[in-house]
């Protein structure tokens, strides 16, 4: 099912996202030019069809005019590649930033181009390594015009109606059903896939800590510790469980109202490793879910459950270790308790 | 697609999940016989095909032996049924509890039956109203032999492997994927279904408070109060953006890492009211949330994002005026603020 | 400044704080038994003016009727001794517990005592081994008519109102300001302790949380990790601050909305080890603060803070772990994000 | 105790705490030119033996070099006034900003004064309209010079070692015991301040929950409604408390451990007003709690007790309604559950 407006689109960042990125625009008839540092990444996608470049000013001359450039760079070296830009590109060019950069900077970037007639979009891309196959949801910053007329692109890249069911009280148009939105002005794409991502968090914390307690429903059957240090379970007889806990996230995916697509993809971590052995626990955060905090705050909303689970995954990294250890300080200092040093 | 093995079940309580249960099961050609103390829903159910019973012990009656009977009842009169019917059945029967009871009373009621060499089965039942078409979620606590006798009929209410992709990774065996579970012994079900249920408050908070986010995504465009009671927003120029939250849902359906089936209800009411003038937020909690943190308290295992997610439902109904009074005091007391009685 | 009225009490558990109860009382002229399974604790107090008894019997057999006998025993064995002593004692005698049991165990013991005619005490004790010498604040449930008996005891074991400032706009009579306070019926005075607990436990975070963020005020000092799953420090020259925590607690005991008694014993413990190094972070949590969530969760109150608090004291002995892990599955399903085994 | 090195101090910004500071500085000595926009504040201090100016250069001419001015202004025109005192002053004098200032705008302000050979030192000033009373816990921040030659103002300030009792362990020299720190460079004083009022949001919070939950400890007796949308008390028996929670403050006032002035303001609260009638719960925040909660996230280190207590403060003044009819709207289009309206 190819497009029927077959258009012109220079990639510069070919990592996992952005060769999938090329791939599904490729296998949908538009015609990709594309550039990396790494010159594997460049011969392998034009081996798939897409046209070599071997540096930004020779992928600026293989567009025609007016030119979109898509990066799908790595947030630290987004700046540099755009200042270069700005010299090479043309009036009414278009640059998309399909990565993961702060919406500030955005906002800044737009600024930037404008004295060069140059237009700055900013495209949050959520889907990870599925997109290639699901397509993936696009959220779009930005003036209207570059937006438009960048349409087939964005609609190429997004996974289409066909991958849910309608909403049944939506009447309206747009392009939402689609999978991708023009949310606003510039920023305003990146800043509600900001706030995607902190929704993530909270959504897979959530998710862990049911299946933690499942996981820990035997608390009866495991033999603890009698000290003064450690509080006895009162109902043993309660706690008596030794559950499966991938047969229940198998069991969440249809028909519960928990189904989700993490649900699915834990479903699928638990399969291949029911006691997921070969992860140690510490969660990385990268930047979003940080942001989206701070939005948050100063916005003076309310967001307790994303706090919350930004917070468990600072300390599942072991950064709580000096507040802890004051709070083992002042046990000691008032009650005279001495650490337990194991056992839980 | 009818059933390969029609079964005989008896359903008391025909409210909207009792009544479609039922409707489920006689699409499939399973045979129901079905009481409630509401007579009409007994003779609308008759007008679809099932079997009407007048009491408790007609109902017993029409069944055959070994006999399988639902309760699909409001927890509070559970308890007095099971003892009615108690007296009326007979050794191998089975009663399966499909409501959202507490599982420790599960492992008590279990207990009672067994002098009388009853059965009881504890089902978590997820599906909410749109069961009836999308199948439910089975979560199955009790002893194997009557869980398997019953196979046919939860095999019907489910929804079936069709409903989801499989999961890549899995090569077991076993019930899960076509929905239903049986999870272990009394109780084990609805265990499960409680944790269930308090995943589901921690994921519906992360989505509300992301949605809540972008919806203030405006705050440097409203008025603010500048008094010594009210923080300045350091750079309005950050929050510019006036966003549709319901395009975002439906935006989030499609190929995002945060798509889920409360992502798609979420942009259905949205549709249908993009300001959702029609609540006020007074967010109701009916137990399952509260046992999930008390379980994950006894067990020891940190729940912070399903706690917090309770927590803010217990305060959006004004349960935490009291300890907010004891801090504006402390305000007062120490430097002498005066509590602002309007604005934010 | 002895009392005006010596009693006579039997202390059963010799422990540090049942010790120092004994000395407290003596030093002001009280008569006591004592009894411990631990003969030397028995004699070393013998040595300093309390009488010795060699067995429950014993201990009661020297006391005179209407005899008092406190206990302050592990919880573990209270229950024990109790029924012990319920054969023991005669009517109109009265037991305190001392200890920190669950308030539902006060009111089991209270009925189960009152078919002998035996009173029987809730006492909660606060002020750890720093008792002796400050006196402890003691939360009391039971009976009206045996604690009045048992005034000049708990009188001489309270601080004193000496030890504070009068509340300015204090009218009432009552004890609360000797630093006793009879709070209800049996349980209520070891419901107030339990919740004196939980807002400790809380303090105590928040306290150790604040020094944390000021332990860490160097951050854009410290050298970053400069990959993918490392959130950058957007403005580095923010955090250029080598800030010694001791003098920071030491300078809020004076003057600071802070103040506490917390702060003052944190002082303390960083003026002997300014990087507390004889602590690793694994915080214990003995009971109370469990109990106050539990009981926050069924009257419906929202206690945050405290729930957190509590949280957070689980996850510093790893109890997060098998969630963390779950986690991390899920971002390496997703984004193929690997997690990172070293740095934070 | 008359100082015995007076001082000359400007004082500018004569609000309740402006206020008391001249009044502290005069009565031991040291003599100060006061300033403010409202002429009757300058007038009532000049009353008490200050010296009235009139401007701010008059007030400049009236001190001797090197001079040292202590703003104590609203947030709002701290910059205007620094940016006047700029052109008025000369090198080595000095200019507090004893104010609640964010301390990244004190890193910019005394990088804006370095050229003129200014000396901006920030301090934050925690005491409340107590401090003239019990003295002010300064933490200071700039360079040692203007530091050291302001020390017997800021010893003055300082509530004084007699007001706590000696660390124990404490062998270094330092202010720390007086009650007043240089914590480090420019911002370091603002940068402890703010920290201290997010540990100040904590503990507040804490001591609120636990109040709350003792309020409710009646939870038992308390009619509740019986609906589908109400969880039962299993238990009420174990909520038949009516505990005096202004006595509990009282009573924890001394030989607790959850001792603390703001345990003192509370009882004081509660003895006026038990019930606390004057107040509504609306709780404002006026920015150091958002900041501290914005350096942890910056940081990396968990924060999960201040960050909640910041988030309860929002939601107590309705920011969260939003998020709240979302949730209600999920429940209604999942489980059909209409929204109860009144009770809780």
């Amino acid at each position: 099912m190819a497009t029927d407006t077959p258009m012109q689109l220079g990639m510069i960042g070919l990592g996992r996202m952005g060769a999938n990125l090329v791939r599904r625009l490729t296998r949908d008839g538009h015609h990709c030019v594309v550039y990396d540092v790494n010159e594997s990444a460049v011969r392998e996608l034009e081996g798939e069809g897409a046209i070599a470049a071997h540096s930004l000013g020779d992928l600026v001359t293989k567009l025609e005019r007016p030119r979109a450039v898509w990066l799908m760079l790595p947030a630290a070296v987004v700046q540099s590649t755009l200042d270069q830009l700005t010299d090479l590109l043309d009036p009414d060019d278009a640059v998309i930033d399909g990565g993961n950069s702060y919406y500030r900077d955005d906002i800044t970037r737009a600024a930037q181009l404008t004295p060069h007639r140059l237009h700055y979009l900013d495209c949050g891309t959520s889907g990870g390594v599925w997109g290639l196959e699901r397509g993936y949801c696009l959220m779009i910053g930005g003036e209207q015009e570059p937006v438009t007329r960048l349409d087939p692109i964005f609609r190429t890249i997004a996974p289409g109606t066909g991958t849910a069911e309608p909403t049944p009280s939506r009447h309206a148009n747009g392009s939402a059903p689609e999978g991708y939105l023009h949310c606003g002005p510039s920023g305003a794409g990146h800043f509600v896939k900001m706030v995607h991502n902190g929704v993530e968090y909270g959504m897979m914390a959530a998710i862990a800590e049911g299946l933690s307690i499942i996981e820990h429903a035997d608390a009866g059957l495991r033999k603890r510790s009698a000290d003064a240090e450690t509080t006895p379970l009162r109902e043993p007889e309660a706690y008596q469980y030794e559950i499966d806990v991938g047969e229940v996230a198998e069991v969440w995916r249809r028909g519960s109202v928990v189904g989700s697509w993490l649900v699915d993809l834990t479903a699928d971590a638990l399969a291949r490793s029911p006691k997921l052995d070969g992860f140690t626990g510490r969660v990385s955060d990268s930047g979003e879910g940080r942001w989206t905090v701070l939005a948050a705050v100063d916005e003076g909303v309310p967001a307790a459950v994303i706090s919350t689970a930004l917070t468990d995954r600072f300390a599942s990294r072991g950064l709580g270790e000096f507040a802890d250890r004051v709070l083992s300080a002042m046990r000691s200092e008032f009650g005279g308790h001495a650490e337990k040093r194991s056992g839980r």
